[in-house]
């Protein structure tokens, strides 16, 4: 099966020989986080920006995100940065504004199986990057995957992040299996995310290593510049220094594996 | 904790003493099947029909129901037969349109995590059955529920349905436990889905007496006048035989339980 | 399929039409607990009681169960009152002793595929109640039964009591689908056990109202006489008191049901 | 934390700097099976051979494996090539002899809970590989383990194999979070089954990387001569070039890591 690759404005292609490593916190929170953080990835070798203007929140009463404003300060750090922004579309009424911003539009979890969501994708002109459902198979997962293909946008990630098991010592039970499964299946790039996957900072750096070592095409981490004040998912975030600890440990392992960074 | 009551306009009080019993095939699929279905419904003494226009379906390949065509056969059918009308809003968007035929809208598995639909539902003037998602917890479960109570809609009704576990001799595990822990937690009405909750036509009956035995408010039941010819879950539809004949098990519980139908 | 009913020495028959309710604390701790107990239940009309003298614990440094002592402590029991007795065996080489003490041998749920405790069984001469494996699916708790069964013991009473999901709001899930699940594929007797069903005393009598509804041939509940300082199981046990309640619910729904206690 | 490391009578050391490997069929089969499997991973510079002489079967009329017999060929076996021995103990009355026979004993995923097995391996001399039950949290597998530490023997090795989910892909949902959690919380060395943990052999390869890569101290790997014709396990067992091909994956890997093999 002939792999899919894609091609971002930059030129970065996502499924081919390299791998892609995106990172950033969680939320768009300020333009100062923001910044910080493109301009630390930046110096880091990444590429590619990942925050939430829009968040799926299981509370109503919790930060929802900034909207229109968090796509306008992840904007400024394309300008300032030159990194590529990836950022999540929860409404089908969003798309065409989230598109306006971002170079991959992001699905979440909780939105594998919107399917307004997955057919107005189909009609973007944005790659876009589909999570797991934590509670999806991999086959309705790749059916959920064909109505954006099916629906005219051929550029469709897929990013493992984790199922929901009995298991409680971590957040969610990253189900690496689904790599040698996908390969076989679909022609699809196959990222990880071991941030959602584990839910604890410091299983991040060996479940990344393992990720890569079973034929992922690339990882996304959650990065904040100070996880303890993260409006969300701060115990899953790793700090600056953290962060360039596992840059130290992916970079020899990408060139034993012989793919580029 | 004082239960919610949700008054229709037909006099109907769903969450006090009476049984809600709503029955229906699963989709849409013809003016003939509704009216057929709804007559035989009305002689049975059911007073709400549901059926989906919009469909949540897993494949991009298969019957997606029938929209706003399928929106208007159902208020025929309330015409012809004075049956409420239950039927499912997928995409925000259609809100305002399934609210203008609904006389409840459903909220389906799939989008128990939508936000944007929830909270356009928080501001609908028509109650809303919100079904558990499959792989929700009851707490998570709630939250979402006040989504549409914190934006403006009280009239809330939970419906457990099934969830996700290893077994696979039913189609999901209906988790009756979720009743009492609702009850405690929460003053909205509790149906229950033994269609879904099995995903057996077989065992839709002593499901039904159990959920009714364990407190439920009512019941939502797939009903279909020749369900080996369903566009969709044919499996787990009963015929009107066997629709019959389950309710001649529950009127004698109803009556032991002191709640009428 | 002709049901398996299983006579005791008191003449009462499991499987049969009247329903049997097994109850008594999780584990023997005293000779003041038990009696006091059996005198409790028997006026209540309970004819099986149940209590564990070797006791599966997930840690090594909690209680282990009274072992020979806690069989000679149900042995009075069954003298001063008439209770019939059912208590668990764990290990293979204990079968013999607790064939001499119990007039019912019980499988837990951890040892649901422990074969040689299995073998052994199938030699015993005494009925076996196999408790579900909490994650065990309802094909491979039947082929645990065969182990019984086909080693020439044809009686196998099963015991459902609920199974290890995702849900945190209860204990396990009770998947009360397995009644009819399992009247379909087995002949063998189907009790349930909401206590451990849910793991909350308040939550027992919704469920075992509807165990009963779906048409299990029986209940076993947990009783204490002091939940609050119980060894073992204490959250999910009933006090006295609360057992009269739901003795005064299930008597008038086994009425309902035609079934005699 | 000190690590706990294990020593062998060929002066292995588990748990060590190096990487363990093991391999071998599901079942001893026959004396031909075992010595030629023996002599071909010898060649490969495997120093350990697994194979099962009592099989833990879902079945009762399902091959059972060959008892003593089949300890018997494992020790011509071990004799020929001077391949140390893993087999495994169900019963607590076999701990004896399969102790006399074995250089470790293992714990299968079914009785991770066994508890009378696993205080009889307290006192045994042998080191015990302790399986993680397919539906057990890693804090009941680590007081499993403890049953055995506090009995007396230290020597315990633990080894995740998959755990129980709804995914239906592969057989069993591999937990690599589980090397991160257990380095944290317990000073045993861990190894990863692939082949159980997936089901499937030609994700056997990436899933050793992918546990490796997470650093875990060795993996235990199912190879049969002729798959096809294998009596338990074909599915997921490796055939020899196969197991070849994954040696050449594995050895560069294990180089890089720098774990000596």
């Amino acid at each position: 099966m002939k792999k899919t690759t894609i091609q971002l404005p930059n030129g970065m292609i996502i499924g081919g020989s390299s791998l892609t490593l995106i990172a950033g916190p969680c939320a768009v929170e300020s333009e100062d986080q923001i910044l910080k953080t493109a301009q630390f990835l930046k110096n880091q070798g990444i590429r590619i920006l990942r925050a939430g203007a829009y968040k799926p929140r299981s509370s109503p009463h919790t930060f929802q995100g900034l909207g229109e404003e968090g796509l306008k300060i992840l904007s400024k750090a394309r300008k300032e940065t030159g990194l590529m922004i990836i950022t999540e579309a929860m409404d089908p009424r969003d798309v065409p504004l989230v598109e306006e911003y971002a170079d991959i539009i992001q699905v979440g979890s909780r939105n594998v199986q919107n399917f307004p969501l997955l057919k107005e994708l189909g009609q973007a002109h944005k790659p876009v990057l589909l999570k797991r459902g934590f509670a999806t198979t991999i086959k309705e997962w790749l059916l959920s995957a064909e109505y954006i293909t099916h629906g005219g946008n051929p550029n469709v990630i897929l990013c493992e992040r984790g199922i929901r098991t009995f298991e409680t010592a971590t957040r969610n039970s990253l189900d690496l299996n689904a790599i040698p499964v996908l390969r076989e299946k679909s022609p699809l790039p196959v990222l990880v995310d071991p941030s959602h996957g584990t839910g604890v900072a410091r299983y991040v750096p060996p479940m990344s290593l393992a990720a890569l070592a079973a034929g992922a095409d690339g990882l996304m981490v959650e990065v904040h510049p100070n996880p303890a004040q993260a409006l969300s998912d701060g115990e899953q975030s790793l700090d600056f220094t953290q962060f360039e600890a596992l840059m130290a440990l992916i970079k020899p392992l990408a060139q034993h594996l012989g793919r580029a960074l």
